[in-house]
């Protein structure tokens, strides 16, 4: 698993006056990329960057327009587009500033989300988190994200293809299929985590090593990041999905109502999978233990064995002038045999108590 | 008990638009099933899977029609029957994709609800769990199953027989009926678990073993999964019998209230096999622990009598020319005796200790 | 503690229409026993159980009548006071079914409670727990106990002797006289698992041994139960209080409130008693683990002491050509007090660790 | 810490009907004691005990009046004394049944309050426990006390001295002072423990001893105490500060809040010190398993480095005939050297290890 | 980290009647200091101590004025500032009252804060706690710290240069704008505790000490302190927002909202680090427990090869006349050779065990 993400959100903007825009997040070298899709049921156009003024001033139009920002630290560049498109100075302050708690924020003719998109590095074998915001107007949806490359594909292949309603909807529909994107994807990432989980439940139970806790405790760890972006998840689409916002249509809200669901399935799995790691923590501790256990009675056993035959040998080795035994024809291989006896008598007491 | 259930729902949907059909459960070789009963207080017709399509036109009819189809694999079968009976397409969504989590959905006019449905699996001796989704409409219940066998023989026993009143009632009445045969089957599953939690609470107290905690921590699992199987059932049924629902009659609800409390009553009893099994864990441990400190103990008693002589017999093993003693007539048995009251000195010391 | 309790109800009744009578207890010898108490503030008559029949038919009097049933195995005899006094067919299903989870059924002209009475066995010095179901109407109150023997005989009392206001008070008063001589006896539980605790307090700083932990493990598992019979039984009672049940008078009201006061004592010495039992079992394993301590150091100062000093005698005892030391005149003695004084520095240097 | 406090109320009460006056606490020898204060913003009376029943009839007066019992073993006095004042005979119950759980009833013209007055015992160095009833009425405030002594010597003086607005306040007021003394006394025992626990805290890192687990476990269960005797009391006064009733004053609520404030921070207080005593728990485990360590290496390092020189000097010390080494002129000292270069090699290698 | 802090509020006031000021933190040397700004969108002015007289008389401004107190030592001083701003007793002994829980308090035309201004201590290494409490009125605002130095240096600058909408707005902005300085500065807070556990993280697992574990517990301490501070603070807060105080502008709440949220960001990092810090625990004590049975294993292991060839050689140091063997040619190779293979034997078996 990768190095720990931080549990905090970075200070550099403690003092500063509320509205004023920095950005909190790793910088990048790629240039902010802008894309736009104009679409409604009959026609869509996917326009360039440069369109975007234009895209500003006509916004009478009946036609949806999704405009995607990637990248957000040209920050004159993020704050001119939200200023565009009317988005509040909190809500601009709260795009850049990332790792961000998933919220929800009803500015009445605008909707406002922040949530995480995350997904699976498969080189680094590591979850990879993003920040995205979104915000939802009477005919445009903006969505700002950290880096290129998004679980969106498949919502861009239907725009396009014109697969299933999304071209008939308006922009709370495509706010909906965005949202199931992403919640879709949390289940990829849980698929991985359960792979890797029920790996490690083999490994403790048939080789437990110090490295496998460390593996189960990074895992937890894991989980608690997760944990903590999932849950305000749930409220945030279930405020959306019950709220009175007149943004979002009565049709999207049984739509949005399944994304829900599926949060909550989430947010099951991550405590299920929480339950299994803590049960393999006490299995790891046990197996330890019964090594310990194993490792002391292999040392109590020869132990107990050889010092009472140590000791007889030792007797028999005194240089007193007068041991009368010493000078007997058959001492030696009696004291053999009774030497074997006793180590007889001490293996058939060991497995009579179950030692062996 | 079998190999660990998934944690997690697949994830093979990720990317798809909502509502497309992907079945994502086990694949099965058997052909999907649908059987037809056709009641009411007088009549009842089982009729064959071929008139479904009549069926489906003649709704207007004051029989209650139940359909129950078995096997999910027919994706456009399951597809066409659920369009029939006008099914909303996220729900007939939710048909096909297992592993969801137990839920009501309520579109006004069809009441739609998925839980699970558990048996007990004599050979394997495990819990063998199975999707059901059940959908009511105004005079019929379609019911989907994963796989053929289910728990609702006694149900249609009643039908046939016309025994007490479900001949009389409505497809809500029947809805109940089936709800009831899949939570009492509930207790057979705590009847077998908590048998062999006995078994094994006694297994713990005399003679623990390694494979001892692996099948309580196997049982800590069962318990992880049963209990997210029925804890969101408890909201369902509690919502089903508290909801405004028009499809579901008041005098069902009383019905439906004892259902409530008997899967309190499974959510209450888990979690006391839980702490059974959380306590069975903590005797196993010092069960361990104590063997240890026997192991100890014996290791100690042995060295520490038998050191001390082997170091005499060690002193009187020296070769100095000058050592008196060894010349002395009595000098070796004076050492033995002298040994023999160390070894009983050390004894007695160690039985006040209460060591021994 | 006697053996355990069972963690789950029995399923003998899966599959079986709802309705369906099955007693589910142990079934007794004894014949089921009836007793009928009539009284109002000036009479009071206690009639045969023959007279049964004749009590259900003059239902308009202004008596108030006390049915108690003991014993369960008779079921046509139950079902037939049960259907005479207008008990719903799923409240009858709940008196034979033991083992049920405390609770309060409204149906609007009746009240249908369902709790645990616990009494103290003191030959076999363990909890006894019996079923205990209560049905108010509008002039009666009908009781069915598991069996014979219960803790009404101070009500009983009172009734005959006129004492207090429960003659003078309405069915309602009733039952809150029994079910505060049920929570009253709760406490004489709480008082012998108390002393028991107590017990095992001073034996496990004391004597610690495997016995205490298996009796702080069965303690835990009592209150586990005792826990479950008692937790459902203050929200059963805090609805009866607050309800707007009709059949329950204003005046009886601060009575309830009462009843329902202690059980939430009850409820928080349970949660003490917990508390302090896990308390104890920390207590228990430390004071092991002390002592294993304490074999250890025994351990390890004989042989850090001895191991050195035999290692000297090991080396004089050898049989080189030319060791001039065995040649000298005051060699041995020298080696001795050379010795005495490493075993001498040793134990100064454990007391100064502080292990002696 | 003194005698274990039970954990359950006594039993003695179970089988007695309601409102049968039975005094639970330890019997003390003294009288029980009445004092009267008389007070308005003018005038101030100090009256003997001998005046209540005078006290009782005119109750007509403008005056406040307290009237403060110490004392509750002459049943028929209190009896009096209550009735007197128009108690409801379930309140003059709690009065005498000692154990009681903090709570508040409203019998609408009379306000009941059952309470716990904690003090530090300087003597035992323990915490006493009283407990404390209050009925407020009309014009005057009844409080009965277990014992003579308490905590409103500052509430009096303030009343003598006619300080601050309670002598031209009403008796709610005058309520709201002693519950402000009481709670107040809290902090003192906190601070108490407080002292206590850092005491431990020092003892358990530096010269951890089984005694110090034993002082951790009692002041844990010494917070489980003191944890049930607050927790209800801020419900208590949070509902008689949020509540209706017409006894209280509007202006005497801001200052009800204020005690209020008070007893979430001792609550909160004590959930700080129960962490605080977790961790040292911890802390202590952790500590005497460092030096079971350290035991273990110091056994481990004598053993490991004598067991393989004790052999070599063994084997010369055999008698078998041909050895040639024996006879070598320097083979002695070459094995002493030997020997000692084996010991330094694995002192080097524990060193190494960081064992030393 | 720096000493512990008192886990609970000194008693020095108990039994003082309500509304008595007595200040209960740290006395300082210094003087207590007043500074005075007065600004509209247009003038701002910074006025000396000594122009308070004259602040408190013109009140009928419309212009904001800020007064802020740093030092609480000179009670009569505070007394008349609080009192010439019409503060409530009960809010002015709260002032004084260090250690108090967040709280805030509603007296209709005033609103009253208490909370707490943490900051860092780059010297000490260890966070600073200081007590501030606001009082919001009609055009102004009035800040009380405990000595001087704040995080109020931003909020100063951007009033003087004018910067955002912070002169525009009344004095409920800037309450705001104070509040959101101190929650930015818990970030900072947090960010240098995270840094100390990643550091500790690492230590934990590569070179664990006990002093590491003290490091964690200490660590622990301080984050039981700090959810003290912030938990109660996210209700005050939510109070603020969510709350009809005429006082509050409709327009700052949304600013309010925002300083919520990052409140609860603070609180669920605050639970994240305390959950990583419980899994370091875990981590150590298994590192540690790891150590032992390192430590065991290689007493096992020099022990079990070495005892039975000390005893071979202990068999032929006796002195029987008759042991054949003594006399062979080559009985010492021999047996010499027969030791080694023992040792090799017992080698390879503990290599197969996986000891090695």
């Amino acid at each position: 698993m990768a190095r720990r993400r931080r549990a905090t959100r970075s200070s550099s903007k403690a003092g500063l006056p509320p509205g004023t825009l920095v950005y909190t997040g790793e910088r990048e070298r790629d240039k902010t990329q802008i894309s736009i899709i104009d679409y409604d049921a009959e026609t869509l156009q996917e326009l360039p960057a440069s369109t975007l003024s234009a895209c500003l001033q006509r916004r009478d139009t009946q036609q949806v327009t999704w405009v995607n920002v990637d990248g957000l630290h040209e920050v004159d560049l993020i704050e001119r587009v939200g200023v565009g498109f009317g988005m509040h100075p909190l809500a601009l302050e709260d795009v850049l500033s990332t790792q961000q708690r998933p919220k929800l924020e009803d500015y009445e003719d605008r909707l406002f989300l922040v949530l995480h998109m995350l997904s699976w590095d498969a080189t680094g074998d590591a979850i990879q988190s993003e920040q995205i915001a979104l915000l939802l107007g009477p005919r445009f949806l903006l969505t700002f994200q950290e880096k290129g490359g998004d679980v969106f594909d498949g919502v861009r292949e239907r725009l396009r293809s014109n697969r299933g309603r999304i071209r008939k909807a308006g922009p709370d529909y495509l706010l909906y299929a965005l949202l199931d994107a992403i919640v879709d994807n949390y289940f990829t990432i849980l698929e991985h985590l359960d792979d890797r989980i029920t790996a490690l439940e083999e490994e403790v139970s048939e080789q437990a090593r110090p490295s496998t806790l460390h593996a189960i405790h990074a895992m937890r760890r894991e989980m608690i990041f997760l944990r903590r972006a999932v849950w305000p998840l749930r409220d945030v689409i279930a405020e959306l999905e019950r709220g009175g916002c007149p943004l979002v249509d009565e049709g999207t809200r049984v739509f949005l109502r399944d994304v829900r669901d599926h949060t909550i399935q989430v947010a099951e799995s991550i405590e299920t999978l929480r339950d299994l790691l803590t049960g393999m923590q006490d299995v790891y501790l046990s197996t330890i233990n019964n090594r310990l256990n194993g490792v002391m009675k292999v040392l109590t056993i020869i132990t107990t064995i050889f010092i009472p035959l140590s000791f007889i040998a030792g007797v028999y080795g005194m240089n007193f002038q007068h041991m009368p035994e010493l000078h007997w024809r058959f001492a030696y291989p009696a004291v053999l045999v009774g030497m074997l006896a006793i180590a007889l008598a001490m293996l058939w007491l060991f497995r009579k108590r179950d030692w062996l």
